[in-house]
């Protein structure tokens, strides 16, 4: 059985090999720049012995912590990342306004589970965007479900209980971005869900990978028509305790007391700073991630690290006396975590109209090892930026798929530029996410760095050789 | 200029995808075993949800600490992979025995700079197979260099001194592995060296990507015809300490006390357990790690990490009722970190004379996200494997390479076998490699079961495919 294989085997390297041979050429030098796998390796030059990207991200954090749209941190924010982008040079520095949804956890957020035996706390946070309760609470029993469609099959049993929304996320799944958007749908819609059978609140099962008890929160939403009911995320132990706790006693009760509230909108801003094309100057390249966190933790991953890394990346390129033809701008949008209004002002904002969105890169996976981008555009385009994968490899960023971008440069994109997302080792992302376990620490300087040296590469790339 | 290049990107991008649809089509079925991607998703299915490499990770560190040859924990670690097999229902479990060298650290390993304004330890850890020092110590005066050539230029200034090779570990390297191939001689050598220049101690600076300040031991060695002196590794700030000091005081002294001695060898064994193949049961597949490890940590990532997935490989073969056609065979070996005993031991075993070695994979790069495979064979089975590549993928392990298999695993290379090594994500490696910083808690769970899952897929490959 091997040997007609083996053949084939040879005849499909020499056609990999040509293949390769030709892709090896591509990438020319035009005058005043460097060829590309040149700059490739002055960036881990330039990068790799300082990892400036997590020495900011230590700035930022240590300046502002966490960054929840409307609170102080994110203002401290805006104030630090324009800072940052004035002491490395970069030019029109500004910040441009939106209002931001403002939801404030406040001071009591407790969970209380009450069964014929005792009474025992459960870890649990709130999901952005809830209401409050009343101050004594909303005590009720609690019927576990795995689905919308096992709650709308419980029919009345719902009515006046807690919907205790217990579904993991998939862990037989590689990615566990998939595994997420197989559970996050109990975290965002889980409320309604619950109002809509007739229960007065919810419970949901953090979605995360890690086995340990911390809550993970993330914005969640009401319908108009829909009573709203309060909302929070559990810890996985407490998850699996409450589970076992209501099996034994189908008639344990839960109290959740809740201050959380949201305020009336808050004006907050994008920041944005960049280096002028020499060429193309009105084509701009967008290079961001989002400044906002959520209030667990301190968003190092999600994603103080993809805005550390657009500040990063500019600097590099100007550090290696980069001219580039186009414009670059590195980006740190508000509000992405719940309700995307810095991405949406972005596109919309009179600036715009006087220049042309080129391509928009977001970095929104966490702070991870590169292993390269998603193209959202024309399959044209997603072929020629996979011919440049060879030079992106060079510092670990070479594989290259269509995909979507990213959330804030979403409305970019609908304006006709040519989206682009980091991608990078996604295992260890989701134990981070959203919660209190998203600190400086778990960000490894390396892995950080090398995010921040893939994107100057591609953008170069795309401002060089063009789209 | 962009436009003749976009008609060339669609001859490569057509090339690419003829060689593409060739290679998806080479996953043959055979009568009685699963098509090779069906089987992926099966161990995908089988692993992730229990992570269970990582459960007998913990099993192992729990039950035997470190691990290093003659040790203690080393002989329990012989007992407890044996049992582990057995556990699972592995045939042929035995212990081949083999002797080893036994060097112990003792009790006393202290490090004192003595400068004009006073006296300070540094944080030192003797090299493996270093010799100790008289009970009062070793003092003299420091020479600092950075290389092999350095010290040979400095002729008679290095006699009487204790000379410090300070040269990092290349940080601008994408690879770590190569940073740490550049910067290694001096832990290896740095004895003879300075024992060649009239020196009478050596003090490496610690081969890491760490900015701690613990230390980092390693095998070093002696040659017959020079003088053997102590030599330490030194915590990189305190490296950047004592490197501050003596250019600040040129007469400033560093006492070594150091207890460690070789003693006599000791008998110790390689451990193997095995699944018999249906139709070519004396063509043997190995799978295997080290299972020594430095006294410093507790070797989770080096190479019990590359143990437990052997174990674990084999486990879920078995668990998903596959009959290879080719026998797998699961190998701990012994001794890989200062003498390579085990490996030698095992591919001049009288047992091999009956069976024909086949191939061989080590996994000893840590037990990070894997990445692909080397594989150390004629250039027609690289490109065989390479055919491969989307299968692997799956499991997030499609890059493969030409490339050294691994230490334990060469004998058996040389004996004829095509050799394979599990390359992963090596950002963080060198962060815990050798030093107390190698613990369980540095070790991901999903990262070391992909490892696992990896390694399963390729020994089926090979075993049902052939190379």
């Amino acid at each position: 059985m091997t040997e007609p294989r083996a053949h084939r085997s040879s005849s499909v390297a020499l056609v990999l090999t040509l293949a390769l041979a030709l892709v090896g050429v591509t990438t020319a030098v035009h005058a005043g720049s460097p060829p590309a796998d040149t700059l490739a390796r002055q960036l881990l030059r330039a990068g790799l012995p300082t990892n400036t990207a997590h020495a900011l991200l230590a700035e930022l954090i240590r300046s502002c912590g966490s960054r929840l749209s409307g609170s102080v941190g994110a203002a401290k924010a805006v104030d630090l990342t324009a800072a940052m982008m004035r002491r490395y040079g970069f030019v029109n520095v500004r910040a441009e306004s939106c209002m931001v949804p403002h939801w404030v956890r406040g001071k009591v957020e407790d969970a209380e589970l009450v069964t014929r035996t005792g009474t025992r706390r459960l870890a649990v946070a709130a999901l952005g965007g809830s209401i409050g309760t009343p101050r004594r609470g909303v005590s009720a029993e609690v019927l576990e479900v795995h689905s919308f469609d096992e709650l709308r099959a419980a029919g009345t049993r719902a009515a006046g209980k807690i919907i205790f929304f217990n579904r993991p996320m998939d862990p037989a799944l590689l990615s566990t971005f998939a595994g997420y958007g197989g559970a996050v749908d109990q975290r965002a819609g889980g409320a309604v869900a619950a109002a809509r059978a007739g229960a007065v609140g919810a419970i949901v099962r953090s979605v995360t990978t890690a086995h340990d008890n911390v809550p993970h929160t993330g914005v969640m939403s009401y319908a108009d028509s829909i009573t709203k009911v309060p909302a929070v995320a559990i810890g996985i132990r407490d998850a699996e305790f409450l589970s076992d706790a209501i099996l034994r006693d189908p008639h344990a009760r839960v109290r959740l007391r809740l201050s959380c509230t949201t305020l009336p909108d808050a004006p907050s801003a994008n920041v944005m700073g960049e280096v002028r094309g020499s060429e193309r100057p009105d084509e701009v390249i967008v290079l961001g991630g989002h400044l906002d966190s959520w209030d667990k933790g301190v968003g190092a991953h999600d994603d103080g690290a993809g805005c550390m890394q657009a500040i990063e990346a500019l600097r590099l390129l100007k550090e290696l006396g980069i001219t580039p033809k186009r414009t670059i701008r590195a980006v740190t949008f508000m509000n992405e975590e719940n309700g995307s209004r810095g991405g949406k002002a972005y596109a919309v904002d009179p600036h715009r109209a006087m220049e042309r969105a080129y391509a928009a890169i977001e970095a929104d996976r966490g702070g991870f090892m590169p292993r390269g981008f998603t193209v959202q555009a024309d399959s044209a385009i997603v072929e020629r930026v996979k011919r440049w994968a060879p030079i992106l490899e060079k510092v670990g960023a070479g594989h290259i798929m269509a995909g979507h971008a990213g959330v804030d440069v979403s409305p970019i994109v609908a304006a006709g530029a040519a989206g682009f997302g980091l991608v990078v080792d996604d295992q260890r992302y989701f134990d981070f996410h959203h919660s209190a376990n998203d600190v400086l620490e778990a960000v490894h300087p390396r892995e950080l760095e090398l995010g921040a040296i893939a994107s100057a590469l591609l953008v170069y790339l795309i401002s060089e050789e063009g789209l």
